[in-house]
């Protein structure tokens, strides 16, 4: 169950009208690696998690916190459309460059389908979806996922804040940031703790026997192009990091085998 | 410059025909995590690469390779598809619940859409899209991506290892298998790698001034959920991956701060 | 079956170009509730109705209507675009601040892709999609979903009527108006009417037996948040609009009941 | 800000597995009208709301409902699949009509992807996305979007109760049907309060002055079809639920006037 | 404008119900090439079209007939529906393998969404969009891609065909067969048309200066594959179709230009 | 197998950043018609070919090509994007029509999500999906779809040529409408060899036996418009390009025949 407390996490009030910025702050709401995702990430996986305790805790603990910053970044958004030009005008306003300049760069769909609010949507506009969301039953590599996510994350919200210099806003960004770079640390954590507890190990999934797969070529470095550099890494020789094997460096590739011949499926497909 | 040899990494070959597998196998070619998706991925990322050398080789060299898993994949349904039955028949074969049952499992866009041949779709029918990519510019984050989607590629392959008995198509897996441990090993090895020789740094984007966040909850799992088991593990107290703070656990979110006021845009928005 | 013919509804001539307005009035065609989407949706319900008579004359009678308007929005939308500024010019118009302050607010794909002309997507260039359609056969569901679009739709011409001072654009933007304002009426009233004549009532749908559902809960506002202000409303006590029960205002939500405890499916699913 | 309870509202306990059903309940899960489009509704209506008060109270009260709601259909879907058949056997089971006849009717991305969990998708297994979510800033259209998804997404619960016998599954349904009795009920209540508060009236908005809409045309049914039915409703004739006019039938459009010429845009679009 | 008749083109009478093929046939209402799609992009080309008279006149005369055709195949799914087991039955139907065979080849939202009727999506139940449509203001490429269209939906209607053996189905088919017939026949005419008339000629746009291109490559087949067959046809050699050239065949991609060096943006994009 | 050479086919480099045009070139690269659909379809095409030989070496040959135009795409948007304004700076540039404006007409997700780096995404940010790839089968059909991708992708190309003066940027394109040019010959030439050799014909499928089609309206003009001109296209009389009937033009519809009763399906679907 979820609860709902009229309060934010953190304050939430920028210091001027922003319509451009509004629409930029769409992404980490409604992007790809916006709250809403891993909201929803979190969510599913706690739903579908196997095992009682300290991850499945892990999952709630933090996946209702995620629903607090959907909530914070809506409320920001708002806020900096409340009295921002959005095409909203007496006259022809758009004979007036640097008021067309502002329109130029905000979102449409704020003013004409929300009127000035927030919507579940990226900067350019997409409707968040679900094909964003990860939950796969194996946790290892579900953490590995919400680590890339809080980086992903990290990452736009760093790019973000060097778009604008509203002290108000840079304060919930420079928040948002620090619970970023927690939320990495922890997945990082939870996911070596897997391992070292031996719930899950590499490859993923390491319940699959390795003796099913073509083990001679599981480390091997293939290049499938013409730069040579690659053979200069870690991932090139020496121990893998799954502790079975060694990595070797392959040139070029090695020749393949013949193509099966062309299929002739039946003939009502009408087929050429 | 991409270029294309008429031959296969490994033979494709079924044992026989069976178009319920190959809408099952349509997941990994044009899933969240098929090969499209990592051949798209890897694709983007080295076009997007700031450094030469090794990183962007490395990212180019498996590239190419995955599109040739894409055509694999492809050649194998088509030929899972060839002699299956996919609803075209003499008469009113819904009548007899053995056929029947074969049918109401198959993608009914392979027989009608692509004449009994592969589609960039997954195993539902959902088009691939490119909301499945991520390439920012930032290699620690992409990297952590990539290592996340082989272990997503390589889960999905195992679990459909045990829905076929076919030793030719578990002959493919098996190879599919072996490339995708490979290539979690060098995305991790790779990812540490950057961090050894300083180009990136925990927390994702090291670039960006931490004193400019919020450091006061940097380090703090702040629990949004009741279960306290969440305590127990590394992520709640020691020190972080990052190696520039020390968790700490705060059992329950401390008092939030009161919302802003409602917005209340101009009145030509005709809000209420 | 659909006639054509080479009139339109209302006059569309606008007086003068603007390619930014064209963007914005794509919404009302191609969004989530503009003309495309009532002429398909009212479209649907009448083909998948169960009764003969007014009820699908009414869904015929302005379904074709519909169609009629997204051919007006279209040629308004093509004139707008006739001789504006869409990019394409002699020189690097990109640096003369007011022309780009225009460029910048297009649609870049009214330039490059349809050449001028309008096209079947929002103010954001989203697709149209079927996923704004519904038509599920209930008839008072529907038209409720149908007095919704309506209004959704009314709110936005509103707003696009304050974004524009072109008395040819506005004079097209009143007819609009005053047609979304009879179906906002008629939809209301044609729901009425269902009830009325016992074709369906609340809650919907009313076939259901009443006490196959737990009626304990049927009535009661449960308060998921920590304001109270909700309890003053007509939801909160008193008679319910489906006079078959009185409101409860619930303060806050009764305890729950443990969940399961998690799954543990096959082992060949390898999850952790 | 959001909490979590490791509860949930009711039981949620099916007899048996059931695999193909937990595809079907998916679409109350992430469907159009499933719970995670009422839980995001009702969450960007009340942070974009522009009143305090019992309205966004109201919001606020439910919104956080319903993602309980998302959470006790995840945990059903998630415990129908715990021990289901999914395609994961020891050996060829497709050649056995009745395994294959359940297998053709599962969902094969909650066997491949999640796992046997449960996924935000719909019953065909589209992802969930936000072009299903209406928050306009304008209340009265905002409530009967609500009421119409409340409708909608009782229609499709009381369709699937139908297609069980399991009594676990029917317990959860049964109340899931009373709460969408209550939420019905409730936005039709709350609509009726704002106009007769005078918050918001018909047409919607009402803030648009009526005299700058074509008035003629205001209150006709003109008939796009040839069935005359439609003649007998109240929709054709007597008073207007807007209490502004009266309700005039058109049998047959009016002539309309001629489209206007062609565009003739730049010649460097290479238009013919 | 529009107008309806409530009549049908053609008669649309299944023998017998049939939920299976009932969901097969939306592929040809709402799929990529279904009848929604060239319903609109026949209007779009219409409303965008730059020159008066007969070009314009066909594309107005035939997008109205398309409307019909939706119509009809919508009729007659609701009809395929009419009786068939869609899971709602008295009893634990999936025992029974007849039963669940039939079930499982179904669209569930069929049943759950629309309750037995037809719905704007494809065989898969992906939703229509219009990306499928194709409006871009130059005739000879639209006209070419008309002509697709109808290649594609006539050659899936033929796979539909050998799908059922029901006599009320196949006529339908037959009649919409003969359409395609029709259509494709008439595009590739128009196009013709186009040429002879000096409208628009090859390369599509012609009106772009040839000398602008850079012509040493325009006639060559470049080879990026290791077959060596495509030389011989008539792609490779002789005349090209646009009368201003002479195939030429490379065997070997030439060598290419080195890539230039990797970006360096601003360092606060954060980039590695 | 797919190899990757660290080469461009042409040189790419632009002479000054233009953050506009990188957002606009994005159309090409990953819009409808855009590089990454021409490289799937022909890839898709080629594995699912039915026949070895000239045909099938063409898709390969071409289809590698595809994927390298993809790369010089991507390669040019980053240049064009490296020292561009973003947004990123120091200061409120937004008060500074000049940068304001360019901003205005960016892609934010060009600076958010990638760092200054191509996407595969259109020029409105739509991400690429595979509805765009047509792959039947059916190599008549098929290749009249890749003439018209490529006439489409010409004029897209021909348009954005005129939308800028960088010198580097037109010579970049000029090189892809050479190739445009000879792609669009080579189809042509292909789809008439296929119908010289007899592989296949008009109208297709040929192998449909044409008996099966209502013979009576296969070239049946059938206006539904209330325009005339169209009576005088080479389409409304004369012999058809199928060369198996003469094109008659009906200037109105014949009269429908009358829509069956409105279907009347199981109760408990609740319908009304
Ligand atoms: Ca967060
Ligand atoms: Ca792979
Ligand atoms: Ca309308
Ligand atoms: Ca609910
Ligand atoms: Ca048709
Ligand atoms: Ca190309």
């Amino acid at each position: 169950m979820f609860f709902h407390r009229q309060e934010l996490q953190h304050t939430v009030k920028p210091e001027r009208p922003d319509a451009v910025y509004a629409r930029k702050l769409q992404e980490v709401l409604g992007g790809q690696y916006g709250e809403i995702t891993v909201a929803m990430q979190y969510g599913f996986q706690s739903w579908n998690a196997h095992m009682p305790g300290k991850y499945r805790d892990l999952l709630y603990g933090i996946g209702a916190e995620e629903m607090g910053h959907v909530e914070m970044l809506a409320t920001m958004i708002a806020q900096l459309l409340e009295d921002a030009p959005l095409g909203v005008t007496e006259g022809a306003m758009q004979n007036d460059p640097t008021v067309a300049a502002i329109i130029g760069g905000t979102d449409p769909q704020q003013a004409i389908v929300s009127g000035a609010g927030a919507r579940p949507v990226d900067s350019n506009g997409n409707p968040w979806n679900a094909g964003y969301v990860t939950a796969s039953g194996n946790m290892l590599a579900d953490f590995t996922a919400n680590a890339n996510a809080e980086m992903q994350g990290r990452v736009q919200v760093a790019r973000l804040y060097h778009m604008t210099d509203d002290p108000g806003v840079r304060d919930l960004l420079s928040f948002l940031l620090a619970r970023d770079t927690m939320h990495q640390n922890q997945w990082i954590a939870a996911a070596q703790e897997l391992r070292e507890e031996g719930v899950e190990d590499l490859p993923v999934p390491s319940t699959f026997p390795l003796g099913k797969e073509e083990r001679a070529v599981s480390y091997q470095y293939i290049n499938f192009s013409d730069g040579q550099a690659a053979a200069e890494g870690s991932w090139a020789s020496g121990p893998t990091p799954d502790g079975k094997g060694e990595f070797e460096y392959v040139a070029e590739p090695p020749a393949g085998v013949p193509a099966p011949p062309p299929t002739n499926p039946d003939v009502r497909f009408h087929g050429t």
